[in-house]
């Protein structure tokens, strides 16, 4: 037994795109998966476990039973993945809190903002450590465009367009998301428009106070999957978020464009590893410079990797915060909160016919 | 004297981006300019005559002298072409209307909803021809994106987000479309927000039923400059217009997406040759093919040649329409007076505090 | 009659692309269009005449009868342009030259070298002023590009890479450019070499001191149309040059890549009115700042108007070289000497299979 | 102990980028590593086993050392990834046949000709499989452009382009690549000529039967850096390849262009996702369909992963192999020494001064 963190995941088993992706972000950041409830089909849930080169004994058929099990062994695990629907990312995290785990989740952060606020409890009477997969935010040229608003270089922000179209509900397809029982009352702008009103944030540092959103739906289903929203920033700025899972041909395409007084910042993921910044009568390209090329993998800074990089980066900042280290990046539980009361005002102005709702 | 149509224009004057344009887009078309009222300032309207080469005694004071003149004259102008500020648009064209000359219009129509019908009333009674230059509309690829939803390649529209930016009023800059005065109700609503309803309308072939909008302004200015407009056409679909004068450092960025529930069709400005059709698993870029390439000139079908062309193909469909011919392509009265309605409703919407209005 | 010049053509009848270029691009400069030999078919020429707003009297059926008729018209042609095939630009100049005309000539210079320098001495006897039609110097970006070098911003120049390709040719078409009788020994390397040649020492400010060539046919044809050159500059650097006309389905694909020891420089006519500029960790996107969008046409810097607006401004150049003044930017006899030099050490290198030979 | 692959590797110690590319493309291949001489400095090279995790008992000072104490456990290695410079590949490949141990080696496959040769013979009375990272060629999009081809989806293959630039020794940069002892008698020729002359052939399904070289050098180096190839294909196709490390400012810029007589493919690693192929009036952007995003990681195609995807396709198709499996894509000694000749060929080429040489 090394002194290497020890994760457990729940879900990502077969036909999950998302358990690879934490499986590798994780083993670059220094960390061993070694036990999991990867699926609630027994079989898929072994043939998971062989893929991840996690022991057969270690596959367990039952979160409760995973907890208590590791528990019970001296190389238990240390931290907890969880990969699974919305609905049961509270029940997870409360049993990883009382065992003692870390916490990193899926977002969005519950299926309901009280589910979100019972868990802020929760965290805080316990000693678990929590981190949230607002991947985008580890993209090193979105902290770029963070670090460069922050610094003032263009000017006071005046508007915040972000853009998350996807085409995967174009068509009649279905699945635990469109299902109010396991997402929650948000579809779309649960799965897609947490991660951009989540961009909008952290890269302007500034609270949204107010949003007016018109959530469409298509295909007879119950859950919202084409969506607009309207934003009035606390700070005087105005934003627009277009999120639509119903964005023929569009496999992943986000992207933001933050406008302030004195220049202006684009990134678009369809070309990750740069960021436009304009100013004056100039346009700059940032990127990863030349010597980033020779960066070795466990940096990977740069290099066109996709999602591992930054699943790497957000496990590594985690293992931090998981010593005690400080929540700076790493979007947590605070986050949380306010992206469940997004999906909520979201919800909610939409139904009003269009209404401006606060934040708070 | 020839049998080509003769042309005066009203405006364009020095420091007039639009003027030249209007000058070659109609010479492409075989349209001769030989008159006008370039400017206010006569040295100015000297200068301009000048350069266009419109002999000295042709360049009028006035523009009521400027009919009188001209209809005395045996090669007297046929044509005059309206690139005056907004409130002057609708007396010119009356007095266009008396003298029996055909119109073709800077956009928008008018300053007010109420000077648009007016005008359209006028033009019922008169006999001049009368063509308003949404110039989007007129390129290529725009028209051809326009056929293909026509032609159902895309299936039912299901969502419309049409974006034009431009930096031009980032900093404390003015001019008459900041003064409601020359402009009306309308600033960055009247100037972009017009282009982009019209494409919005003119791609889909749909007409919006209702908006909601939310106006901002910035640097003191009276009128908007930076505005949110979310689309309900009468078909079902929904739809996005981002529209600003403050989006620091762009230079003319207009495009469109439109989502159907078989394919979808991108355009951008930047690439306006270009029209990118999704279907099925591909994506296909749709352009002039080589042979356009070589088209002599007077066509100058997709060579790239900015305004220009999309001038000269608006000014010779004007010449059709002069003729007797019908108002196909061209946009006229009844796309000016619906844009006038666009922008008193988004303004109305925005003063009430984003709310769904009807476009009737 | 006023004082601007007035313009005759050569060529440029109906079905020719460049002939509507010039007519346009001279327009723009303030030049008049006022006679000439459209084609050496009498009825294409009328029509082309007509098309171009030229008096019926002044379209001309033979070159020779042009000058003399004009030289005896008080209101005479004081330029001339030649748009014909290669092997014609000789005789009509010399013609020019007898008549004391100024010369705005298309490339290549000649149909052979032989015939430049004849030429070249033609003019030095002479008092015609004469351009060549290098459209691509005239972009603003390449000028940019040209300055930037000479300002030592990317260093020593070690790398030049100018890559041209059509598609034109991809078929069995011909034309006169297929024809050593009428095209010249070079058929690509003398239409898109040259362009590639001389931007290579144009932007660099450096000459070719060597090449090595590799020229291929396809179709049968007689003359190359797929072209490979090496280069090597007479200060150190090496250059490539791919250029081909077989390259199907591209339209016009020009572009140049500058490598220095401090920095680099890349240009694609694709978004010609942008230039690329690699220095210290950044990329710069060099363009027209937002006030050059209110730049009136006249100007036309950077509104994307394809081949006019360069077109414009080499026309506009030649009228202050008939003036008296410099030829600085302006390609002239010297640029069409060494381009036909090129053209023909280029053709002697590749039939002896790839040799190094000096260009002088 | 499991019955997966048991992988040791030579280099790719601290500083190395390669190394975790090895380490995580097994990874999803499903291999583990397991042993390795990582580094020849002990300290670096137990720190590489740490991040690994590679227990210390199997990090080796040796190789000769390792093969021996491997083959003594029963849960010995069964391949090896070979990522050490040129002049080790092939005394650490002999070792790995004697042996018995599988061999996926970094390219170029040795130091020299001679080299390739010897160890072509010495696989061939072995029994262990040998796999070569020429990576591009794992590309999907890359491996759907010769699908095409093969398919005779763009006619007969006339003309091919590669180009591949790197900044990486645009400065006084050095390392072992530019030391003739332990690189072998090609530099950036070796080093990036190899990747494109490997993709030239792979893509278009052709030899280069004979191919013309001008290779250059800067910054003192004894090694070319900055290479010129013409190339003739057997089937009649020319080519060119541009290979240079002082690319000021590129990272990693690697694209070819193939076209045919009735069509034409052009691929970026820009956008590795995509495969842009022309044919008919119509471009048509070939790339993972929507499908592919829901295709989980251990598949990985199409997410945009930089290298470690395809290094994980190479390591899947290596497992094959070394199952008994046929070597149909995946690079194997027949393309390390037709590599190997390239490179031979070309510097004989240049230091003749430009010659045709054949490559058989």
């Amino acid at each position: 037994m090394n002194d290497r963190p020890r994760l457990a995941m729940l879900g990502g088993g077969p036909g999950s795109f998302i358990g690879g992706i934490h499986h590798l972000g994780a083993r670059i950041a220094g960390i061993d998966l070694v036990a999991g409830v990867f699926s609630s089909d027994p079989e898929k849930s072994a043939r998971a476990a062989h893929d991840y080169g996690v022991a057969s004994d270690r596959c367990y058929a039952d979160t409760r039973a995973m907890f208590a099990a590791e528990a019970a062994r001296e190389d238990g695990i240390t931290m907890v993945a969880i990969a699974t629907p919305n609905n049961l990312h509270l029940p997870a995290a409360l049993m990883a809190i009382e065992a003692g785990v870390h916490i990193f989740s899926d977002k969005p952060a519950t299926a309901t903002l009280a589910q979100a606020l019972n868990l802020r409890d929760a965290l805080a009477r316990g000693r678990s450590a929590y981190g949230l997969s607002f991947t985008y935010s580890a993209y090193p040229m979105v902290r770029e465009a963070r670090a460069r608003i922050a610094a003032g270089q263009i000017g006071t922000v005046r508007k915040v367009l972000v853009n998350y179209a996807q085409g995967v509900m174009a068509g009649p397809s279905a699945g635990w998301r469109t299902d109010p029982g396991m997402s929650g009352a948000g579809g779309c702008i649960a799965d897609l428009g947490t991660h951009a009103f989540h961009l909008a944030e952290f890269v302007t540092g500034q609270e949204v106070a107010e949003l007016l959103a018109d959530l469409g739906s298509h295909e007879g289903r119950a859950l919202d999957d084409d969506d607009a929203v309207l934003l009035r920033f606390a700070g005087g700025a105005r934003g627009m978020i277009h999120a639509s899972q119903i964005a023929f041909g569009q496999r992943n395409a986000i992207s933001f464009q933050v406008y302030g007084d004195r220049g202006a910042l684009h990134w678009d993921f369809a070309a990750a590893d740069q960021l436009r910044l304009v100013r004056g009568g100039e346009v700059i390209l940032l990127g990863p410079t030349s010597a980033d090329l020779l960066v070795r993998v466990p940096g990977m800074r740069g290099i066109g990797d996709g999602l591992i990089a930054p699943f790497a980066t957000l496990y590594r900042e985690f293992v931090a915060v998981c010593g005690g280290g400080k929540q700076c990046s790493l979007p947590g539980i605070a986050e949380g909160v306010r992206s469940m009361a997004f999906v909520e005002r979201a919800v909610e102005s939409s139904a009003q016919g269009g209404r401006w709702l606060a934040i708070h």
